[in-house]
């Protein structure tokens, strides 16, 4: 455990990722876009960290068939460490973060776990060790199963030193929050010849040596629950789905997840339920739309994430926003769980409804009724849950009229209420 | 959830139990008498339940090869519900109950779940219910893998109107505490033809509605960590192991298994390590032993119990009980911990060595630092965990010279310490 | 091995199985009617044996939800030993045998592998054995997925003497093949406390030992390739498969098992295809229905069967017999192959296409062309086949004009041609 | 199939193969020793192949601490085409060719499947197609997981291209046999992003072009007998088991691979039983010793493998041979089974004993008795095996004492003996 960890991350993470809208190709300009918007139209609301996502050291990132381009040759520097591609970020992501900070918010990168392959194939010297080579560090049967980009790192001293040296480089970079590919799912692969655990350990212990706070996220997910102390000892969030997209029945069995999970959110430890796919996204997929999911859904996942207190990462093109999506990321009354929820719990779940139960820390009560069914339905909460004897019973998302009394309510197929005593 | 589910078991129960002395076998005398020995000597250290395991209504039980009897004939009533055999339980468990209760103890049984074979093919009537017949809610494909008794029930009206029937007689008995079996390694056979999920929930409802408070202990583990919400829902301990011996690979094991389930501590839920072997036991194995664990190993295994809160269930024959077992279950300072405990959490493990840390409900902090390697070891916590400036720090079980510090400690194979600040 | 094993079936069975028509409830005057056809209709095709399928000793077969009532009371004699329900076989299988000899044919039943649990229970004699019942040679763990009636047999002297006792009776009955289920997918059931292997030489065994010259079919499949040299070594055939149906999917998917099985297939030895799912069936399923298979693919199922020498069951009702199945079932030119036909080998297969060959005992050759895709196609041999420069290629359905030469040929969707030179 | 596939091997080959004595360092020197050696010495009994194992690319092998070197840098034509290192091979591949065929014997060599990743991280063309590059066929994800040397190659025109640049120059090498390495085992890896069963098409159809008969081997298995069929259609031999050595355990073990693969043996297709780690072996893995097996294994090892009819390729060091392993290799009587058995069948197999039957072309009889228990054991046939009432039965070892019968024999821990009618 390191001392400093959790204290990079108090409460849960909120922030746009620029993944759900440009894939694997998103640009200087698109990233401090999105920043301004989010400065001005979202920060107060607590909105604030920008991420870049995978593959910016790629200049012909999304001219391939899929997201990725095999052997495709990345940006890096003389020590086989990636560099923001010049054709993509021209300003240099010191200069981006230094942008990103005078709006008053924070700056994120993704990285894969690893040393390129390049590097090792090229037997580029190791940053500040002396007659070591990247080949000598990488292990060259622990590979990524969809991106042909990296081999994974030897457990060695000379390992550290390649991982210290990245940090240190991010550091100079003022990076804030480093989101870690290829390495949450650590079993997935049982019978593969590897298991990036100890690539865990080593990069929180060069995050703790670089001198800088920065936040720690795992992916893709999902988390192995069996391997839930380990992340919360080294990581401030963790995936605990695969890749979340628009679809009902990723979002129905979110609830699933949050029922396993629930026991484990904490300051500096956050259970991820993935960003948010909504407003504009798909543009760098070549399959642009606006989110699939109804109204309905938004609120559900809406509610589903703040109580749980998931890390929120908006998604969507945010220069594209409309006045529903708006509405979804500025109810302060629902964003208020995410930094001052407690002790959130399901209360029960079945293949047609769903309720949980948490507190702020201003002792009041909350309750959350979820209708998973595809038909109209009323759902109770299955026994008394509300120790107030306040009268006065708030319905979050304005929709009052839903509520048959504070403990239940008629609820549209996939919508929800969320009741405040 | 049912409402008064967590108030049967607010502190982890702690008592007796036969199977480690006794196995399938034990009789009234052995009962009782073991009940003299906790009123008169444990009692006032918080030992309370007196629990008389598995087989209690087999006239022949201990006579076969095994420890169970195939297809043997056992003793029920009218409706197909287990009696105690007279042969072995000649006052019956009323009156053993109340002799118990006038000790001030209580008492407790174990089940299988389930309805006997012998009263299915038998065609008994239920209990209260007109013209259906064992055989209708007996379901032929759900076995025990291991004990030839007991079909399982059928998740029907008439099935829960048997289980009704089951809780009805025992609260009538003024039992205290029911260790069900054969329950709770719900998915150990994934492509078995049952689950037994849904008897856990028609036990808890029996229980509810029997209107006798009682403590339902889930069997035989391990339980799955993916169903933690819903034994926490349903029931007040549950396994987290196979059944544990006298074997420092179990309890070495236990650690993992520890680290896997702390964060499902809290009160009315309470993850079971299983049973104390310790002490004289195995007499019904016809394998009759003091227990194989060195004293180091005995002092390892309490406090990992007590500093987790797992349910402590004595295993030996007490009235056999030596001095150095006697002052085990007899530390005040370390029992404290089972019912004022709080927030415990692993510091750290690995091959060799492991940490504890937690507080009770006065503020007070304690370390545990385990070696779990072969050899003589110094163990240290990983980084400074002591939040309190106190200068003393008590080690608890008498072993002040080995600390060096208040966080580091020389300790022999097995061995540990624990400090309180 | 057994000496006289293989002599039971050179070639494979040919006849009719109750199953597919009559489910769990076939009756005397349905068996013996349908003898009745294939002696007069039939049999000079080399159609002989009539078997009798499941749940012949059960009264009330047939008035329960699904196939099977669980804890029915099914007819036996004081050894527990099943008999035919005198309710639905009033004759009794000893006269039915006589009958169906008399007619020209053979008598085959079908029987679960062990003991009924009913026997257990009650605690019944083992014929011939002092002072052991039932109980003692029934395995409490091992019991059947799908049908509640038998525990099975203990692999003991026992045991085997209890086999042997059904075998006597069954060689009283003058039966001539006996279908023996639950017993075929060994593995099936990796975690669960049995394997049939032994109880399918104890009752290869009980065959000899009786004297009378039996057909041993083992089901349900499908069987482990794994397990080939057990199955030949003791068997006659044994199914390949789950239980087939008139599904497209089932008889495509019957390629793949060929191709696995085509080496295993010799005298006394049959992988089986199980049943034909053909002309009216259903009946007992309260599904009564004509065969959903198209004309075309009969004949890919019959010309498939034939060339790989599966034993041939007709399933439906005959005397409903259409003439377009009566002569599927009378193509002699196909049937041919059933007895004489050697080394068949598949060729190739695909997603769309698949090519066998094989040779019959005068030396001809054959070829069969199969279209497995859902579109009309010109399939063709992948290299030139025959060795024969014989002129004169036949097209052995009459489907002449489907060829393009003696080795291509255009083929409806589902469709073939079997070409002989 | 290819037309003139089961031509290469109409009997199973016989050689030498490097690997056993030299693992992955062996030189010309050794290869043209050993040639010469089996020129001399052993070719009268049928022994023609001297096989190069792997590596023989890697200036570097056995320099490094394992069998091979991470990120080695092979030697390699402008093609990605490997060639022989010349530090290890001065004279090249066709000149050592053209040596042993002037012996009268034949070579072959060793490769991995797929294209170097040097090759593709190098973008290196592929020979004969203009601007295609390796880095485009070469499957980024498809990896060995015990070397690190290749790329899987994409099922894809380009791809049979560089397959058929390869054989072109195997061909111009005259090489008479090639084993090909990470290739057998297909599902090995059920969750790896690839599976090589293109691959072995891709090589069968370079072998067919290339316009020289070769011998296809594949490796490492156990081949999948799922994948019988597959493998019989396109590869001459297939490893049915990992890397065989010199341990009682698996040679005990190849009992019951052989009987799984019994039926499958036939001329042009020989499942494999691996190499006869016999003599003086272990040179090149530091590790040098004569073989950990007694005499008796090593009759029972030439036994089984001769019976079965696997490949034989003699793994030790045949310079430094000495009279007891050279009559093993020079049995005339034992070896005419290689070329002359017909239907070897095992007759029974159980924990301590084993027996197989078998002909030979001129209709003579064979049965070998084997004792696989660990103490002295009389060992007989199940039934009466012999057909013959020849009065004359020969023990094949010289070994006629043992004998109690022609189907019975008193034999030693591990022994064996082989009667000939």
């Amino acid at each position: 455990m390191y001392s400093n960890k959790n204290a990079a991350a108090l409460t849960p993470p909120m922030g746009w990722n620029s993944w759900d809208c440009y894939a694997a190709n998103v640009t200087e300009e698109q990233l401090l876009g999105n920043a301004r918007y989010m400065a001005e139209n979202l920060k107060g609301y607590g909105w604030e960290y920008i991420v870049c996502d995978i593959q910016w050291s790629d200049p012909a990132a999304g001219t391939g068939e899929g997201e990725y381009i095999p052997f495709t040759r990345l940006t890096m520097d003389a020590y086989g460490r990636l560099l923001p591609a010049k054709e993509r970020f021209p300003s240099g992501f010191r200069a981006i973060a230094d942008e990103i900070h005078s709006m008053g918010l924070k700056f994120g990168i993704h990285i894969m776990r690893g040393i390129p392959r390049q590097a090792a194939h090229e037997r580029l010297p190791v940053y500040g060790l002396k007659g070591v080579t990247c080949d000598k560090i990488a292990d060259p049967f622990s590979i990524c199963r969809w991106n042909s980009d990296m081999y994974g790192v030897r457990n060695t001293p000379e390992g550290q030193a390649y991982y210290d040296s990245l940090f240190e480089l991010y550091a100079s970079w003022d990076v804030d929050y480093v989101k870690v590919d290829d390495i949450c799912n650590l079993k997935a692969a049982p019978d593969a010849p590897y298991s990036a655990r100890h690539e865990v350990e080593m990069i929180a212990k060069a995050i703790e040596k670089c001198g800088k706070q920065m936040v720690l996220s795992l992916s893709p997910g999902p988390a192995l629950i069996e391997e839930a102390w380990h992340m919360s000892e080294y990581a401030n969030m963790w995936r605990i789905t695969d890749d979340f997209w628009d679809r009902w029945d990723l979002l129905k069995d979110m609830f699933r997840r949050c029922e396993l999970w629930q026991e484990h959110v904490k300051p500096g430890c956050w259970p991820d339920c993935d960003m948010l796919p909504l407003g504009r996204i798909g543009i760098g997929f070549r399959n642009p739309r606006i989110t699939r999911f109804t109204k309905e859904e938004q609120i559900t996942l809406m509610t589903l994430w703040c109580m749980f207190r998931s890390p929120l990462m908006m998604g969507g093109e945010m220069r594209d926003i409309d006045a529903f999506t708006l509405k979804l990321l500025t109810n302060r009354d629902v964003l208020f769980l995410i930094r001052h929820g407690r002790d959130a719990r399901q209360l029960f779940r079945n293949e047609e409804e769903a309720a949980w139960y948490c507190k702020d820390d201003e002792g009041r009560e909350y309750l959350a009724l979820f209708n998973l069914s595809d038909d109209e339905r009323t759902v109770s909460a299955p026994v008394k849950v509300f120790k107030s004897t306040a009268k006065e019973a708030k319905e979050l998302w304005g929709s009052q009229e839903r509520l048959l009394s504070p403990e239940s309510a008629d609820l549209p197929a996939h919508g929800c209420v969320i009741v405040r005593m």
